[in-house]
């Protein structure tokens, strides 16, 4: 199965993520059913033309009529829920998600999964610091990344699949890593980067920081504001990665005191022409390499 | 002199800074001169109506006609430029700055400067990653802070006319703070947010980031793209007490990494919580608090 306008797509979890596939994927002619454990969840979904179908449980006729399952719930709830409800997808279903770490999922889940459905893990690296449903919103993928994370296991057709989701949604950018490679990247630019936004916070005893902070400050603190629950997992389920990248960017932060320290202005020069040099990459239009 | 429509203003140096409180004064319908050493930039902003008088060098007619003269150069620039032209200011003028760092320029100047003068200090947090008068844009402060920087020796007039310029470009917040506690705050939340934005791109050895990096990765180091002669400056000239944040930030950094290391999710978790609370400060409508 590539994805056509026939295939009948099941979210489960309706939170930010899966609200905004709901709405991207209704919006371009798709059925979209979903299962959300809070009936508030999907009376608002429905009521508002988000999903066609809803349920607040596994329902055999919802699950066994999706061609395509997507899983936007915390990590560690998905291995529990296809341990209990597998019996109920359709065979043939292809099976993906939405998590931001992959190896401690991925491996246990092709593992553990049906043999007649595939799981083909992927990443959207789209959010925003609200939650649920109601603040779902399908253009925040228009800028964003999407990373495909296949396995040896995975066939060519999931993989296409799972593109498919990600061109479908009008991601800006699908690539592809294999897991472990996936984990050490979004251990740098993700958490990484979270954790450095709640220590700036944090270090500070001030709490009028407001009156002074510029552009900058407010930029590099925006995510921490931080869901507790669903990052602590994921720096939990990622341990490794994320200790090895703050021990990386730790040395480096080390380098840069030490040069201040020293008077070494060529020194702090090179890191900052070396700085704007990678960070202008970023800046270059969409396919101009 | 507090500010009116008949005060004259004089900008020295019109780059981005200097040349978007041009902007905004002759916006307001003030009278706007100014001297830049790049004869293109003067041409460009009398062609423009940026400015109605300009000159690459200093000139008694200029300066000897301006009721308060606005340095928007490099702070060891602003030293040199008093020692050397001083003899031309109109007695009674307010001289006022832009620069982000204050000990160490404020008291050499109220020292060195005549008596019949006032120089009052002041710090409009406002910036962009690109330089130059064409780049120059009165917006950039309507969301920004501006902070003022007496020391004991300046009057309450000169205060209020510094104060008169943040309001009449339309700052967002309006503050004061005597010039160690305005370095170590500056400290804090702009040189050492810079540091770590400088050093997350170059901890990567990765040309390639761009295809994985979500919003808070470009965000952490949107300022990374920096001028390496200005922050190095910068840097050097605020040296003891970035050192002092640098610290602080390692020190809680690495409580962090140890939380992590030891399984501490309880620890994780209240230090976001502590994050996020501290965060949503910065988040409320102005004046709400």
């Amino acid at each position: 199965m590539i994805l056509d306008k026939k295939t009948k797509i099941l979210i489960v979890g309706l939170g930010l993520i899966g609200g905004s596939y709901a709405k991207g994927f209704s919006k371009k002619g798709y059925d979209v059913s979903a299962i959300d454990t809070d009936p508030e969840t999907i009376r608002y979904a429905l009521q508002n033309g988000i999903i066609s179908k809803g349920a607040v449980a596994p329902s055999a006729e919802l699950v066994g009529s999706a061609d395509l399952v997507i899983f936007a719930v915390y990590p560690r709830v998905i291995v529990s829920w296809i341990k209990e409800n597998q019996h109920l997808f359709k065979g043939g279903a292809i099976i993906t998600d939405v998590t931001g770490v992959k190896s401690c999922i991925v491996y246990d889940i092709q593992e553990l999964i049906r043999k007649d459905v595939e799981f083909i893990a992927a990443h959207p690296m789209a959010g925003k610091e609200v939650y649920g449903v109601k603040n779902s919103d399908e253009t925040i993928f228009y800028q964003a990344n999407y990373i495909v994370v296949p396995t040896d296991k995975n066939t060519f057709e999931a993989i296409e699949t799972c593109k498919a989701v990600g061109e479908t949604l009008e991601f800006a950018r699908i690539s592809s890593l294999p897991p472990m490679a996936h984990d050490e990247m979004i251990g740098f630019v993700s958490q990484l980067t979270h954790c450095i936004a709640i220590c700036l916070m944090t270090c500070s005893k001030s709490d009028h920081l407001v009156d002074y902070t510029g552009d900058s400050f407010r930029d590099l603190t925006r995510i921490a504001r931080i869901n507790e629950d669903m990052w602590s997992e994921l720096f939990m389920l990622n341990k490794d990665a994320l200790l090895r990248q703050m021990e990386k960017f730790m040395a480096e932060f080390e380098v840069f005191h030490s040069m201040l320290k020293n008077d070494d202005v060529e020194g702090m020069k090179n890191k900052m022409r070396l700085s704007t040099e990678k960070r202008a990459l970023f800046d270059k239009p969409k396919g101009e390499n």
